[in-house]
């Protein structure tokens, strides 16, 4: 277990600044990486596949769902989102962080699954400053940002089921809340058998 | 609870650099307070009464535990120590985290106590450090160095019972650990209902 990486779970309301906080904390935390989600939903401008997701028709989906291949699936949005179970337990077993983008009700099915992982929400530092992120979105229409709106409400309603709360005001300072979270998880006593071995003192 | 200070236990075998730390951590943390403990020990060098210590006859602590002034108490080396009660709790409530460095018996019944307390064990960078850094005080005798070093065998086995590690080798990255750590419990959910609520998202 000394050498597992860690499981690091982090959901928030759409607008709230995940993706970039979750780019910047594997690029600073260094030999983490990114578990890209399955989904059948389309590709926004600028998203590559197989780095920010892999697109893929229902059907394929399915199939997936049926072999076993996914970790958890959720239907978000009308959309499916799934998370492929090998690139998460491999890199895991080879002592790499693996950071999970993924929604509250995804969250929930992977904590039970994987109960060491930890588990962060982040919220945007006000409703109102949601709203404004949202709307800034030009791809959003007024019926899809009333959606989200309502959605985060729903999933705010789900923060006790989580480990960390992060507000993101200033993204400097979430990203150094985020990356605290990660240190101090790995001071756990849960974590520090090999440690206490290398130090010589058992 | 939301406002209530973090309490942090903090403990470490003797010749760890706990003190030193405890110190910049209280310095760096800024709001904190060092929880001072009442001893029958007699004061070292450089040492002073009521901000290391408050130094007191055998009748005096005796008095103190008969009156349930002390939160917990022990016999450590030869000599008493314990934590004056009233300072911890009105610190506590008036939402400054307290510092506490303890040995591990009292550690364990502040635990027990406050479960809301976080509990922190130093180790040394390796064994024959820890050795080198008792030989240097020049203050212990070899007999005094070869009964540190036993008990910093005996109170090692105990470090499951914290919920973090911590290995004090350079200083400045022990330091970091320890912050890291504080600003990591208090993005827990548990302490996030204020938090939620000034965000005005429920």
């Amino acid at each position: 277990m000394a050498k597992s990486g860690l499981l690091i779970i982090i959901s928030a309301p759409s607008g709230t600044g995940k993706s970039t906080l979750c780019k910047r904390l594997i690029a600073d935390l260094g030999g983490a990486c990114y578990s890209v989600s399955v989904t059948t939903r389309k590709p926004r401008r600028g998203e590559v596949k197989g780095k920010d997701y892999f697109f893929v028709s229902r059907e394929d989906f399915k199939e997936k769902v049926n072999r076993g291949e996914l970790a958890e699936w959720a239907l978000v949005h009308g959309h499916y989102y799934g998370t492929p179970r090998d690139f998460l337990e491999r890199n895991l077993k080879r002592g790499k962080d693996v950071i999970l983008d993924i929604d509250v009700r995804g969250a929930a099915k992977l904590k039970k699954m994987y109960p060491e992982a930890v588990s962060i929400f982040l919220i945007p530092p006000s409703f109102s400053e949601l709203e404004r992120r949202l709307r800034g979105r030009r791809k959003n229409s007024e019926k899809s940002v009333k959606k989200r709106l309502k959605n985060a409400l729903g999933e705010i309603r789900r923060i006790k089921n989580y480990d960390y709360l992060v507000i993101n005001d200033r993204l400097v300072d979430a990203l150094r809340e985020l990356k605290c979270i990660v240190v101090a998880e790995k001071s756990k006593v849960k974590w520090s058998k090999e440690k206490i071995e290398k130090v010589g003192l058992l």
